[in-house]
């Protein structure tokens, strides 16, 4: 075939399933040539969205038939996955986090612009159209000047047992989305944390050391203010909202209905719960994310890239530590720390 | 490809091109073996979905490999195409109305319950997420005894100007959907309606004796009541609502919303407007309509009958004489003279 | 104390007491001097908002120090006292329905007209800010032209057990309400009715002939077309709402919420129940009812007259006929009928 | 009038003349004896309220007929005001804040305690019906353990010109109702603080050193968290919200309806502004309010006391601090601070 994109999904678990699905079903740009997972049986049920499969990533990524990869697998295996694709010379899309480190994911960004490959970081938040729909009535000015967000991200439970939760984790897999949604929403950066968070509810994240609950309060460099919540469980489903509050006017984005329907009797007036999770809610959003990698792989600008994957994680890492070492935390303050690493790790290689 | 059923859509209108899309693109059990349309302009639209295009519905009736047919023609076609199928022993999908006259939709009917057939009428909104879920919980038992159905639809515009608007018009294809609606959810058939009706805003419709604005007023054989409003406008978008009534308490289906947001501003709340028309809001129904058909095809009870068809044009024969006449209309009574009209025809024809 | 009219209440029931409690809490315009009602338990009961009480209505009609009655009894006392009142140069407020026929209607309102007294009907919901508020939208042109309105009414259980049920009684104690608000909201007359009712939950409603859910088509002269549904049960408490539809816009007024909540657990996204009855949904309503009587007292044009008393009964009466008789009832019809009832009764009295 | 309790009024500016309506028609236990104000057009204002008028706040706490005093001065004034009424054995309903500072507060909370009087603090929200059935919610646990608080306080302008605007002002005069609705609703006390604050809009606030929009992080004893948004201007009018998430399902307080309608057109679906400011939006809670206090006057347990006043007032201090040093501050630390110049006052006093 012509003209599309020879491309191998790195990690067939949950997410890099549905991403095969989506390419077969919706993105006809897009070829899926090859899925690597070092587990049996995830390549098993990858096989009806792949011709090949291999239990080695690093065959793929020197396979010069492929074009471009899509890395889906566990957060640890995104940066060594990444710089050996820029080595390769390979496209990316890459699942967020970009990298377990800030460190990491800005040595991912500087060689990726080094170079001149396209690495667009998995916020797929940004392609949901009541997202999309306030970005937009922000940029133009629709709210006045933007004085306050307030974002809350409610999973339906806590992650599988498997599922790994080192101290500070969630601010990693998960606040990292709404720090993404703070940055585009608002159009500008944040310069500093504060952060509190506990663990009262999932007993694996009190034992490995990760939190449950956390609430961010976020300073703008305009001076505006926000805040984020992060929660890792919602008996009513997936809860994700965001509300922005201008001099002229406020928007906010609610969860979306699955059923039109409602209810009056003698116990109140209901409607249906929310969608459970992601894939239910973000259906279109996960499908229009890859459309927009397949226009950057014909040329187009990307519209998510390694620099907005990197910030992302800036605020996770000053979240973080902000919780840890109760304190305000400069977000300039973790990325200086970050470039002096990297330096240092340069120095030390040299 | 085995299996598949080799199907011909007879009509390559706007709702013949969007079920040859939805098959190609969601429902692989069909093939789409041929699209017959008179207007080369149509068949030449239908070309990505089907390999054949023909300019005669008969010759393609013809077709021995043909198995089933979907007829998406002008209403005036419906009963020749829906009884020349029959005829050749296909199995039949017809969008609705089933016929221009119950005498006709009756003829039908009869035929294919002789030859066997299967013929599911066009009626998409059983499919919606939202109106099956109203027709569950009255199924149930959730509301009650059923005491009252309020039905709303009001197009968000007058049909093109080139579309047929005879007198009553209004009631066969438009009402005509709500009158299903107030069968399927009601689980019971209606006894005699009133009507009230008038031509406010479409001048085309005043001129040819059509309607634009309709109520009609419902009596169930449970003495249960009803009302349907059908309109031809409808300024903030397409608007199908539904809500039925009992001891237990209420159901109501609204208008699904295009976006989850909501903005303030010193003029108000606002919510976007409803999805802009039928295409827009069923989207999810009509593929759920056409693997319903699907399932037919391969041997499980149609879902919508033949028998529904006709029930819904004595609905709508019904209501047109109880508007031009003024006054209230057994249903049997129109029933009986379509009866009596197929006899004398059928004596005629002997 | 100079300036305030001195009033009596006729009838201290339950509506008779809430009249008495608005009066001495918010309008001070008006002074309570008397109360009669033949029921000693139901005279103890006023005790507090009135000096005087009086198991005599004759009595203190005749007493020349009451300038104004309110009359709250049971229907059929409404019009001989309305016409005792006239007779004796009383202003006054009248509990719909003005009186238990249209002939009767027509009297009183006759006699008031001839005697240049006040005669305030009893149609609270006229009131009610959100009713008002859509009547203004409808004056200015807001909804473009009326094409259509929607009412429903259901209270929240049958009447007491003793409340009286005749043939076609829900239509003039309930409906009347809604014919009131449809003639008030869509400012023009009612031509025509149909009308479908049963018996189907309250017992005593069967036996006694009267209905307890009914459905009345309405014709405007204009053209536009309407629909009315009146029930006497409601689980999720008190449901009163009315949407009117235009060329430009449609307006829906829904029933108020007790309390700004909502709950979103596993079972969904709830809301509280409705206001329960009509003295908690229209405290406010009923309050701004007894003060446009006072301004009327003091000269002021009255905002709701005798034509809207027993125009409304023109249409119970309507309706009443198009059910029992299952027909399509003109309106003019019946005015003529109850005219000529009243020529005859005069021509027999002379 | 034997059983009045005879109640001066300190201060008849805008919330003290509220009050004084409330009391003539709603409480009937509370006399108004007299309304003392320096401003003459002040008393001018409050003379249909009360008999007696006067200049001098100390002279009316020193007429011994006088049981209560309701303290609505500026805010410096509190103080004085309460320790002297303490002093004289008045039972005291004071305006919030208690106090300009957390030591004054402490030193009125320690006084009231050892003289035995009533010191009720005017958290009116508190006695708001929606407020109330969320803290009811949560006592029963509805929501299951507590995670997370969510509360939006948005006036609709800022305070006029005149009003002081000193650094930290917001903190104690608006945010201290959104740190009482904390403790109140989450039933615990909240531990530790930070904040970020911004003077974006009102000009005289950049100018005098206060802020506009603020958001404070909340970490609560029991490993809880939540986040608060002060800001002074809201275009939909005034906007106070809270959510409080847990384990079981979440309950948020949205904004009320002024009307029970929604408008349907082309731009949308539209529903009126809220209420526009306190006085509309709490007229109910100001009223329960007043008659909790007329409740506790005669011997029932005070709803709110100087307890709360003065941790409301903790939580301002910890916040402001929290922003002007970009630190986390945990409160105890500034309960120890007031407690300890307390002691020195008393030392040097001594």
């Amino acid at each position: 075939v012509t003209g599309r994109v020879r491309t191998a999904l790195l990690g067939a678990g949950r997410i890099g399933l549905m991403h095969a699905g989506i390419i077969a079903d919706s993105v006809s740009e897009i070829e899926l040539a090859c899925v690597a997972d070092p587990d049996p049986r995830a390549r098993e049920m990858a096989r009806p969205w792949a011709k090949k499969t291999s239990g080695s990533w690093e065959s793929v990524i020197a396979d010069r038939s492929i074009q471009a990869v899509m890395i889906c697998s566990a957060t640890p295996a995104h940066e060594p996955q990444v710089l050996a694709a820029i080595e390769a010379g390979k496209q990316i899309f890459c699942e967020k986090p970009l990298a377990g480190t800030l460190a990491g994911a800005l040595r991912c960004a500087n060689a990726a612009a080094r170079a001149g490959v396209i690495l667009q970081v998995g916020f797929n938040r940004r392609y949901d159209p009541s997202f999309a729909a306030l970005a937009q009535a922000i940029k133009q000015g629709t709210l006045g000047t933007p004085l306050s967000i307030r974002i809350i991200s409610r999973d339906p439970e806590p992650p599988p047992h498997s599922y790994p939760r080192g101290p500070g984790g969630i601010y990693f897999d998960s606040s990292c989305h709404d720090f993404d949604m703070a940055r585009y929403l608002m159009r500008e950066e944040v310069t500093a944390v504060a952060s509190f968070g506990s663990a009262l509810f999932d007993a694996r994240a009190r034992v490995e050391g990760d939190l449950d609950i956390v609430t961010v309060a976020l300073q703008f460099s305009s001076g505006a203010v926000g805040s984020v919540e992060t929660c890792r469980t919602s008996a009513a489903g997936y809860d994700q909202r965001a509300e922005v509050h201008g001099t002229k006017g406020a928007m906010r984005v609610e969860n979306p209905s699955t059923l039109a329907i409602e209810s009056w009797n003698a116990a109140g007036r209901q409607r249906p719960v929310n969608p459970w999770f992601f894939t239910e809610r973000y259906a279109e959003a996960y499908r229009d994310q890859l459309r927009s990698f397949a226009r950057a792989l014909s040329g187009a600008p990307p519209e998510v890239t390694a620099d907005d994957g990197w910030a992302a994680i800036a605020l996770a890492e000053a979240a973080a530590q902000a919780q840890a070492e109760e304190r305000v935390v400069e977000v300039a303050e973790v990325i200086r720390a970050a470039q002096a690493c990297l330096k240092e790790t340069r120095s030390n290689e040299e």
